[in-house]
C-alpha cells in the first residue's frame, strides 16, 4: 500500500472546499482514501469550518454529488478535516494555493487606477514558507497575473526559509483550475484539461503525479508548460477572450434593434462555421468573478513586470463594454415607456442559468439603474432567496401585479413557462422585456396577438412591431 | 424537360466568374446543362472577356477543377459566354450581382475618414434596372454595408422601371457569398453554408428555388432571414469577428514574447475548451479583400441609415491593430539586428497560405517598413511571380546570400524545407525570423545548435535564447 500524503488546501472558497473534496474522495485500488486533506481556512471563515467539519456544506449548490461526497470524506473516510490552525502546514507533502486575490475594478474611463489587492495573498505564502517542509509543493492554483509565481511566491518561500535555515529551493508549480460552479461543480475538477507547470523539473514532476491522481487524465491529458508564467498567462487570457467575444456582440446588437433584424438568426447562421461556432448570442452582460476581471490581472503583470508598450487595448475595452452592457436594457425600456413610478419585476439575479451565484451579476447594475430612473423595483430567482450584494432588494414570489417584466437570467423556470403562465403574470403590464432570449419567438408572437407589449435585448425583428413612446 | 433559364453574372472577378462557372455546370437529370450563363462585364475588361470565351481563366488558381470546368462550360456545353453588351441582361430570368463595392482605409487615427466608392456599384444596378425584365429576379452576392439592397439597390431598379412604365415591384435578393479562393475554390461555392432573403416573399422564393440547384443544400441547409438587412449583416459582422480574434493575439503576443512563454503552446491548451476552439494563433497579421474592411461597411451603414450611438469600437479597433500587426515583426527585428543596409529575403508575399493572392497582404507593409529602415528588401513567393501591388519588388529563386531570412507566408514549400535546406540557406544570415509560426520547434533548435540566430513571432520561448544588440 503506497503511503497516505497530506494535502492542505489553503483557502475554502468556491474553489478550495470543491478541490478539498475531490482531493479527499481520490481512493486507491484497496478503496481506501490516498490522501488525507486539510482545509485551512482563516479564523475569521469558523463558521464555514464548523459547518465543514460536520461535513455539511457552506454554501448551496446545484451539484447533488457535492453534499454526499463532503459527508463521506468527513465522517466516512475520516480524511478531510477544515481547521484554521497553520500549523498543520508542517505535515503538508502539498499545499494547494486557492487564496483569493482581488483586484480592483477601476474607474470607468481610466484603466491605470485598478488597485491589486496582493498583501492577503502574500500573507499566506508567508504563512506557508514559516511552516512547509522544506520538500514540500507549493501548487498555486489562484490566477494571479502572469509572472507572480516567480516574482511573489518564491521570493516570498525563499525568505521565509531562509529565516529556517533552510537551503534548498522551495519547489513551487502553477496550474489553473477551471472549476465551473453549477451542476457539474466537481465535475468540472475531475473531467477536464488542466495546464500547469513548475518553477524547476521537481516541482513539474510532482505536480505531474498529484493532477494525475485527481484528474481524469487517460480522457483529458494535462498539457505540461515549460514556466509557470505560461500557465498564468494562459488562464487570463481564456477569461480575456470569452469576455472580448461578448463584449463583441454588444456593438451589432445594439445595430441590429435599429435594423429590425433577429440578431439570434443572423448569428445562428454565421455559427454554421466551423471558425464561428462559439460566437456568442446577444444578452443581459457577463457577471462572475472570473469574466469581470482576468484582464486585468494580465494589465497589472505588463504594467508591472514586462512593459509591453502595446497593452491590452481590446481586453480592457471588452472589460468596459460588458460593465455597459445591462444598461442598454434600461435604454430600450426607455424608448417604449417611462420608467418613473413603474413597478418593476426582474426575473433572475444569477449571472448564469441555473447557478444562483450573484457575483458581480450584470442584474446588480441594471437593478441600481433602474432604481436610478425611479422606478420600483423587485426581484425574483428560482436560486437565489438572500442577494448578499443587495440586501435591501425586495423578493417576491407572486409575479403578477407589475407593470413591467424584466426577464434577466435564463433559469429554467423561466424559460419553461407556459404561454398561459405568460398570459396570467403579463395581465396588467405595460411591457414585458426579455433581456436574455428567454421567450420564445413562438411564445413572444401569442403574447403579442394577446396585446401584450413585449421588446426583446437583439431581437430588432420583435421589437419593430410595437410602437415606441411619443 | 425543365425551361432553361438564363442567368447573368454581374462582374467576372474572384466570385463572379467562379460563380459563373458553377452555375453553367449546373445539369439536370438527363445530363444536359440547367442554366444559359452569360457573365457580364466591363469593356475595359475585354481582355480577361476574350479569354473566358475561349474556355480559359484570366488568372491563376490552385483549384484544379476550375479551368476545366470552365473549359467545359464554354466549348462543351457551350452555355457560359462573357460580354461586356449590357443589352444581355434583357433575357435574364435572374442577374446575380457581383460587382465589387470598395470602401477605402481610413486615416490610422480617425474613422470617420473612409470613403464608400459606391458610384460604380450603382451605375451596375442601373444598367440593369434600365434592361431586365419586369419579373427578373437580382440576387444580389456583392459583400454591402447593411441597408444597402432596400435603400440603394430597389430604389435605383424602381427609378429605371418607373422610366419604363414598368409598375410591378423588382423582385431583389441578398444572399452573401463565401467564396474561397484555393484548392477548394469552386466548392466553397457548391459546398457550404448559405444565407439569403429577399425583400419580399416571391423574391425570397425566386433566389431560394435558384441556389437550391447551385448548392449541396441536403448536406448544407440554406438559412433563410426575414429581412435582406440579415443577410447584408450576417456577412460583414461575420468577418468583423474574425478580424477581432486575429486582432486579440497582438497584444497577448507582444506580452509573450516579453515573458518569454511559448504562445503557441498556451493556445495549444486554451484550444481544449469547446469555447475557445477557434482561438487565433500568432502570425504575421491580416490580409484579403474582406478581413480587412468589412467592420467599416457596418460603420457606414450605421452612420448613414441606423445611428446606433455606441458605434464599432471593438471592430474598428481591430482594423487598426491588424494593419498594425506586420510592423511588429520589424520591431522584434531591431531588438536583435539593425536593418540598415542589409540584405533581407522575405518568403512569402501572399495574405494566405498555398495561394498566390497578394490584395492586402500583409507582406507588403511589412515590405515598405523594411525599405523604410533601409534594409535590401528581397521576396520570394511558391505561387507569386508578379506583384501587382509592388511591381518594382525584387523576385529570386536563390535563397542563399541573404543577412536576414524573414519567413512571411504558411506555403507548403516553406514548411516543408529540411533541417539541412535550413542550415544551406542561412548559412550566411545573421538573423532568420519565423514571422508565421513555418519553423517547428525541433527544426529551430538543430539551427540554434549550428549558431544560427533564429526567432519567431509569438515564440518567447525561443527568443530568449538568442542574445539581443548592445
Amino acid at each position: 500500500m503506497q503511503q497516505q500524503k497530506t494535502i492542505c488546501i489553503q483557502g475554502l472558497g468556491f474553489v478550495g472546499l470543491a478541490m478539498a473534496t475531490v482531493v479527499a474522495n481520490v481512493i486507491d485500488k484497496s478503496g481506501k482514501p490516498r490522501f488525507k486533506v486539510y482545509g485551512v481556512d482563516l479564523p475569521s471563515k469558523q463558521a464555514s469550518i464548523d459547518l465543514i467539519n460536520k461535513g455539511l456544506l457552506p454554501f448551496k449548490t446545484e451539484d447533488k454529488s457535492f453534499a454526499p461526497e463532503l459527508l463521506k470524506a468527513v465522517c466516512e473516510y475520516k480524511n478531510l478535516v477544515a481547521t484554521s490552525d497553520e500549523n498543520i502546514y508542517q505535515q503538508a507533502d502539498i499545499v494547494v494555493v486557492d487564496v483569493h486575490l482581488t483586484i480592483s475594478k477601476p474607474d470607468e474611463n481610466d484603466y491605470s487606477k485598478y488597485h491589486l489587492y496582493k498583501e492577503s495573498f502574500e500573507k499566506a505564502i508567508h504563512s506557508l514558507g514559516k511552516k512547509i517542509k522544506a520538500d514540500c509543493l507549493v501548487l498555486v492554483e489562484t490566477t494571479v497575473p502572469p509572472g507572480f509565481t516567480r516574482n511573489v511566491v518564491c521570493p516570498i518561500l525563499k525568505e521565509e526559509f531562509t529565516k529556517r535555515n533552510i537551503l534548498s529551493e522551495p519547489l513551487i508549480a502553477h496550474s489553473y483550475e477551471r472549476v465551473m460552479p453549477g451542476k457539474e461543480y466537481l465535475n468540472s475538477i475531475r473531467n477536464y484539461y488542466r495546464t500547469f507547470a513548475g518553477l524547476n523539473e521537481e516541482s513539474a514532476a510532482l505536480a505531474k503525479q498529484f493532477l494525475e491522481t485527481i484528474i481524469h487524465t487517460q480522457a483529458y491529458p494535462l498539457k505540461q508548460e515549460e514556466i509557470p508564467e505560461a500557465s498564468e498567462l494562459a488562464k487570463v487570457m481564456e477569461n480575456s477572450y470569452r469576455a472580448m467575444n461578448i463584449a463583441f456582440i454588444y456593438e451589432w446588437t445594439l445595430m441590429a434593434e435599429k435594423m429590425g433584424v433577429n440578431l439570434f438568426s443572423v448569428i445562428e447562421g454565421i455559427r454554421n462555421r466551423n471558425t464561428h461556432k462559439n460566437i456568442m448570442m446577444p444578452g443581459l452582460g457577463v457577471g462572475g468573478y472570473c469574466l469581470t476581471k482576468d484582464s486585468l490581472l494580465a494589465l497589472w503583470s505588463n504594467d508591472n513586470y514586462y512593459h509591453s508598450t502595446f497593452g491590452f487595448p481590446l481586453s480592457t475595452a471588452a472589460l468596459k463594454i460588458n460593465d455597459a452592457m445591462p444598461l442598454h436594457v434600461v435604454d430600450l425600456i426607455e424608448e417604449y415607456e417611462s420608467l418613473e413610478n413603474k413597478k418593476v419585476l426582474i426575473l433572475g439575479v444569477s449571472y448564469r442559468e441555473d447557478v444562483g451565484d450573484t457575483r458581480f451579476s450584470p442584474t446588480e447594475v441594471l437593478y441600481k439603474a433602474l432604481q436610478q430612473k425611479k422606478a420600483m423595483v423587485y426581484v425574483h430567482d428560482t436560486y437565489v432567496t438572500n442577494w448578499e450584494e443587495l440586501p435591501d432588494a425586495s423578493f417576491v414570489d407572486d409575479f403578477t401585479g407589475f407593470d413591467i417584466l424584466v426577464f434577466a437570467t435564463r433559469h429554467q423556470q423561466y424559460v419553461s413557462f407556459s404561454t398561459e403562465d405568460l398570459l396570467r403574470i403579463s395581465e396588467n403590464t405595460v411591457l414585458v422585456v426579455d433581456a436574455n432570449n428567454i421567450l420564445s419567438d413562438e411564445k413572444i408572437q401569442l403574447l403579442q396577438k394577446h396585446q401584450r407589449r413585449v421588446i426583446g435585448i437583439g431581437k430588432g425583428h420583435i421589437n419593430k412591431n410595437i410602437k415606441k413612446k411619443e
